[in-house]
């Protein structure tokens, strides 16, 4: 028998595998528990509009040809009560004759929030909520972010050297951080809905910016801040498909080469000739939770000063380019120390040869 | 009855308390144990002039009223087998009985290597080397430096922000770095035989360069790199006497106000300018085990492209300055990636706020 904590835990690693697949929908893991402390039945959830995890965790007690009546579900988040692309998990327990169900946390959309604990107590089930909260919340920020402020996560990648540059001064940046960090980056990326870069980076360096160096069904949307649309129709970023280019410009002529081309376009009012990011993040905010920022140092210092970024994912490579080489963040001279982008260090971590910081704003 | 790997450890744990004082001398630390495997007597090597580690472990076994005959000895460091300001340990292990000497290493010095053991291998002791090599040569660096290179190991000190800034662009400088990052550098100037900087690190912010933040009973000398001898003689980093200037200018009047106010004045030639640190060094390796380098922009630049740089200690506040902002080194503009400072990582820890990263020459 062992303890709940246990039980959650392993829902959470449960849920932890749909780390790349479930967006826009939370990453959700369940456990059935019959009443000797036998895990009997383990789900997560799949792609959105597929199995959530506690029908996944039934299905996969059936198939194991146990009973769940009277066992106890643990989730990492509170079961929905409603009638989404799938119908309401809370009915699928209760049908099932689960008398227990602990949760890690409640639903974090205020309007539903409880709704489902309510649901499952209606119809006679004991709840809980609460247990491994800190651990569930974490695994899905993104997705609390856009429920909670209507906005994604948004989580800046910057891979620089140790004097804080992206480039030599002639423009050489190729192989500043090793593989192994840029294998790393990719995982970042394949956890986020969607991944947005500047037209000067599409212009600059012509990447695809999608996830190749670890295995995923799903690939991220990508997102170019695009005021002009300077975006060639044949840049390696449209291939494939699922780019939005946002822009401010009105030019009907290469929209069409564009869209065309295969890319959905977006327009928004400018702010001083640039795509206003503060009016996209609410636009993201209906099917991104978490997004990554793979910028220059432009729209880098665009971000920073924003105050609209959550985290800073940073590589550095143990080296130094010199002051003349290309500063990671075009941020303008501050007169005060007071003025500066402050941060707090989250965690560290050598991979090969660079070193990964994550750091959060103070 | 503990392992000899025990002991050893032990006798590198009482070696680390002469971090801040055994200087020039090397750190050694010393156990003895007798023939039912109890340390008997434990000692460390004291200030310069005073006794070694051996003989400080032998009055210890005398002061506890226990008997050294037929004990081993564990020592860090390989005996010595020379007058120097003390008699050689080698005699007052035999002439106390010691019957067996395990050592960790060898005494670096090619010229007396081997003497030691030999010479207790004709008083009848059985002596043996090499266990825990590596941390013993790691805790004397500095002290194998100088013997093996004739020259200091030298450590290139830098604290900065995450885009590798040093002070904003109108020079605001102070609390980039937080108080416990402070403390720590202070703790790395304490175990340094000196500490050197610039004459515009002098002027521009008078710093005293002396240990303030830890404990020690022992100041490290400290050096200003001065060319033109614009060190003022009211400058804090003469106070209290023991500093260098090296210089290469022939400004008489100015050297005997310097000289006046405490300074002693080595002059060197110029090189393009500058004093030549590449001919420095060998002087300062006479006496100097670790030299720790608290420069500003042009000298930190000046080290890293010597590559006379043996460790980077940098201290990484969680914070952008911009580009604009003051870089940590003067370096030219690379027109290649391969002429950049390449780095390997040693370690990382989280100093208060901070971040400080060992890094050494790829």
């Amino acid at each position: 028998m062992l303890a709940p904590e246990d039980y959650m835990r392993r829902a959470l690693e449960l849920a932890e595998r749909g780390l790349y697949t479930t967006t826009p929908n939370p990453r959700v893991g369940c456990v059935i528990v019959d009443e000797a402390g036998e895990i009997i039945g383990e789900g997560w959830t799949q792609p959105a509009g597929q199995n959530h995890a506690e029908v996944q965790a039934l299905i996969d007690a059936v198939q194991r040809g146990k009973s769940v009546v009277g066992a106890t579900a643990y989730v990492t988040l509170e079961p929905c009560s409603h009638f989404g692309r799938t119908p309401p998990c809370c009915d699928a327990l209760s049908s099932a004759g689960i008398s227990r169900v602990v949760a890690a946390m409640e639903d974090p959309n205020p309007l539903v929030s409880g709704k489902g604990f309510e649901r499952l107590a209606a119809a006679g089930i004991a709840v809980s909520s609460g247990l491994l909260e800190e651990p569930a919340r974490a695994l899905n920020e993104g997705f609390i972010s856009r429920i909670v402020r209507g906005r994604p996560f948004v989580r800046l990648k910057i891979a620089a050297s140790l004097d804080g540059k992206t480039a030599l001064a002639n423009g050489v940046s190729k192989w500043i951080t090793g593989d192994a960090a840029r294998a790393d980056a990719h995982h970042w990326r394949a956890r986020s809905c969607a991944v947005l870069t500047g037209s000067g980076t599409v212009l600059a360096d012509n990447p695809s910016m999608n996830v190749r160096a670890v295995a995923t069904p799903r690939q991220p949307r990508r997102i170019v801040l695009d005021s002009q649309l300077r975006t060639p129709a044949d840049a390696n970023i449209l291939r494939g498909g699922n780019t939005l280019i946002v822009t401010a410009s009105n030019n009907t002529k290469r929209r069409l080469e564009l869209e065309t081309a295969g890319a959905e376009i977006l327009h928004l009012p400018s702010q001083a000739g640039h795509v206003d990011i503060e009016a996209l993040l609410p636009i993201l905010g209906k099917n991104t939770n978490e997004l990554l920022v793979e910028a220059g140092a432009e729209l880098n210092a665009a971000f920073m000063q924003s105050g609209l970024v959550d985290e800073y994912l940073l590589y550095l490579a143990p080296t130094f380019l010199g002051d003349p080489a290309r500063g990671l963040a075009m941020l303008p001279a501050f007169g005060k120390l007071e003025e500066r982008i402050a941060l707090h260090f989250q965690a560290f971590e050598q991979i090969g040869e660079d070193l990964r910081v994550l750091a959060r704003p103070a």
